[in-house]
């Protein structure tokens, strides 16, 4: 199943000269419908206006992708999928300066939702570490933008062996998942990687740092290099569409599924359903 | 005036499932066609060869955009343009993991050739530092991909105040113009940055590397930090289009249009006329 619409205009076609294509110049928001309910929708868009702001894209087509995402919901009487949303600079003429005045891309993309075993979310998934380390950019970081060949190159150094990599940058620190952020635990306090020069700044990512803050977990954003990994008692990764898999090996070690990412988990999955 | 094919068929939109558009997921080149002569084809065909292998992008697709590129321009009777290819990963489903097998998505788009004063070539242009960092990456350096936030964001810090700006990375070491590489002449000895860590391997800078050589200048490929620019006795820009145009003035300080600078200037333009 797949249902696409270009400025809330049903379409599978985008025009070759928009700069969505030609420089990556855009953002994209991954968000989870559920049973009916679109999961997290407000914190999704106000991260598209946050990364829309810092690119200096006009924000005002943001406000639509409402109007489009429920007129195609009902349209096709859809209760369960994925809403990929991504807002482009809009056409433009050769060279990166910016059209003046900007008319932003609206696409919306409904497809089906990836069915992943049951086992993910309770006995967990096998990572490893991507070599691909990701680029550092103060000025980029934590921006959900199109420019993800890092994504791509570290996603594609294995294929079905693990089901998650780990990025690390140019030091060793880990920065996120190909497709999630991570989170550690060590003696029952939580841990994920600062995102100051690099990575996504995840949606779930935030609801977990709400949760912890709401059972007063000791919880720290900070560096985590590679070498850490190994004192540590529990991973969790996290996304939109998976919520939370524990990591139960990550390259040759192996880790148990443990209290903490237990209760965190069970939160997330209540605030999910009572989206 | 524009003409677009998509693999050889003249189009103006592309599929929506592009990874083109999704992650920058691809490649680009951007050539001059003056007097029926295409500049340095054969190098720019190369380059984006050697980026595909380095991003594991099927090469297959690229031996047929000289039949696109030639039949587009009899086809249209066009002498003078400039010729922009694009080689994507082609279409996906949703995710980063490469579709097997590829199908690489060739690109074309003919347009008018930028019209820029004479003065540009002869007396130069006046440069500004951008603020925007660009990303250090040591496995994506060199590569002309389609990642380009960081020169849209450089470039949309001015207007018409500057005719090219100069991007740092954060140790403010000079890098690139954000549509250009940049060469230095200090004491007769020519100077560029080194592109291990982030920059596009430009074709002219090639060309003006082994320009250098053939007239026996001393050539250093290294670190060329801000602070050092002021004891610069000439500054250059080049690329495809504009091939090379000396700096007057950088921030706030003037340079001449020195005579390194000119008998570069006056080879790459023999070279040129050659091809």
């Amino acid at each position: 199943m797949r249902h696409i619409t270009i400025n809330g205009i049903t379409a599978e076609y985008l025009p070759v000269m928009d700069r969505g294509l030609h420089y990556g110049d855009g953002l994209f928001e991954t968000i989870a419908c559920i049973d009916n309910h679109i999961q997290f929708w407000d914190e999704h868009i106000e991260r598209m206006r946050s990364g829309a702001e810092r690119l200096y894209i006009d924000t005002s087509a943001i406000d639509h992708f409402s109007t489009d995402v429920n007129t195609m919901l009902a349209q096709h009487k859809i209760s369960n999928c994925v809403i990929k949303l991504i807002l482009t600079r809009g056409q433009g003429e050769r060279g990166y300066l910016s059209p003046s005045p900007q008319h932003p891309t609206r696409i919306v993309i409904l497809s089906d939702l990836p069915k992943y075993p049951d086992t993910n979310n309770t006995s967990g998934i096998d990572t490893c570490y991507c070599s691909h380390t990701i680029s550092r950019n103060r000025n980029l970081a934590g921006i959900k933008h199109l420019n993800r060949l890092d994504n791509v190159l570290a996603r594609n150094e294995w294929h079905d062996e693990y089901q998650e990599g780990l990025m690390l940058d140019e030091n060793e620190n880990i920065v996120e998942g190909t497709m999630s952020n991570v989170f550690v635990v060590k003696q029952k306090q939580l841990f994920t990687p600062l995102l100051d020069d690099c990575g996504i700044d995840g949606i779930i990512r935030s609801q977990v740092l709400s949760i912890a803050q709401k059972y007063d977990i000791d919880t720290f954003v900070t560096d985590i290099t590679k070498s850490d990994m190994t004192e540590m008692d529990e991973i969790f990764i996290c996304n939109s569409l998976i919520g939370i898999w524990p990591v139960k090996s990550l390259a040759d070690k192996n880790y148990h599924v443990g209290d903490i990412t237990k209760k965190i988990s069970q939160a997330l999955k209540k605030r999910m359903q009572a989206q």
